[in-house]
């Protein structure tokens, strides 16, 4: 089923036997206004929206989304806990599933609202993984930080033929500088308490005086430095960009 | 300046000392609901627009957005010539740059239509090195193709601390081979006439179960298969996925 088809079925009045929908919004990274179109309509006609919260917080998808959210919408939030361990946080993505699956066989179509693009680094995944094989599932993919940042940074990802790695903070050291050294351009996602540890690969590597560090780029609260001048606490919307390659005049 | 702040003066008359703003806008992969709420204001409120051309052909950037152009702004067309050559597409920047130039020292705005994210893969960059130290520029980020094309295939890109390699489809061979082996989760992009050196590396890598083939993602005439159904013929916007470790279950 096309995204056009599904979007058309959400608008018309689905027969008893119809199954609804379930669409993994990505809401962008930050700023409101840096949702699609797409997004924003079918967070205004959604019947019932769900989100993800971490240990019981502020969900930073809903925040982004509040001013399209219809007043009244049933809400299904997934608290997931911080643990190490992942039957926790299994068992939330469980029921929240189970939840969701119960709305859609009512024929009621299911909005689940994403931090930045659903299929990239997203707990969107753990929702689809437990419902795609039983339901019609529409992604709206969304701005990813890795980009967002680079434009508040004003530093182009990857341009031409260049390659772009994209690596999790949380890797081991020695595996995240075998991955930078060699590497044209680079993100380093999640850096939060990472932050000292790739630091110090970037710096052995000699790299420090190209990289640059964002932090919950587009919000309100947004921090734009060189690594050098970077904090010591980094949250977990932080990221550090290292482009080494780009040749701006083509 | 924050973007805020650029918005703000965009929607209030300049003084004629004032230099205009250079705006570069991501319009997402080709469906026009992908663009955002932003890109969408900020061409409907647009001075000028400018936009690239491929060898005189029609502008894929400027189609997309064309619901949302006002009616008679003044259009800056960057005709860019398909030739092995740089000098001929550098100088068409060069007067594309030189055009805007004037606008922004008359005060106006000016709005470059970028199709996905102007800083990834984008023809903007090209613009912003040329204008970035004389005049206030902001990149408004855009879905990119790579999101969008696993949106459509249902493939989830990366999860938890899984690594992502995206890679130009004109690289070498063997520069190909060594990139995809060892990597784990791979997009190429502008995969084009190298679609056949593309397939042979995946064959020869065993990983041709795993890889799915994406041609114009979100347009009308998408295309999405399995790699090994893939035609033999690629248009320039083709990417192939190759997502090995995603882990759905968290």
């Amino acid at each position: 089923m096309t995204v056009g088809d599904a979007l058309g079925q959400a608008n018309s009045p689905l027969p008893p036997s119809r199954k609804g929908v379930l669409y993994g919004v990505g809401l962008g990274p930050g700023a409101p206004d840096l949702m699609t179109l797409r997004a924003a309509r079918l967070i205004a006609d959604a019947d019932v929206i769900a989100y993800p919260t971490l240990a019981g917080g502020e969900s930073f998808a809903r925040a982004i989304a509040a001013d399209v959210i219809p007043q009244g919408v049933p809400e299904i939030v997934m608290d997931v806990p911080m643990t190490v361990a992942r039957a926790p946080a299994q068992a939330s993505y469980d029921s929240g599933a189970a939840e969701i699956a119960k709305v859609l066989d009512s024929g009621q179509d299911v909005v689940c609202l994403c931090e930045g693009d659903p299929f990239f680094y997203g707990s969107f995944m753990y929702v689809f993984a437990r419902l795609s094989a039983r339901y019609d599932v529409e992604v709206v993919p969304g701005v990813t930080s890795i980009t967002a940042c680079a434009a508040r940074a004003s530093k182009p990802l990857a341009a031409r033929n260049e390659r772009l790695t994209v690596l999790p903070g949380p890797l081991p050291e020695d595996e995240l500088r075998n991955r930078i050294d060699g590497a044209e351009s680079v993100v380093v996602m999640k850096v939060g308490r990472h932050l000292p540890k790739i630091r110090a690969v970037i710096a052995a590597l000699g790299l420090t005086d190209q990289a640059v560090y964002v932090a919950r780029a587009t919000l309100e609260d947004e921090i734009v430095l060189p690594l050098a001048d970077a904090p010591e606490a980094a949250p977990y919307f932080s990221m550090i960009l290292l482009t080494k390659g780009a040749d701006p005049w083509l």
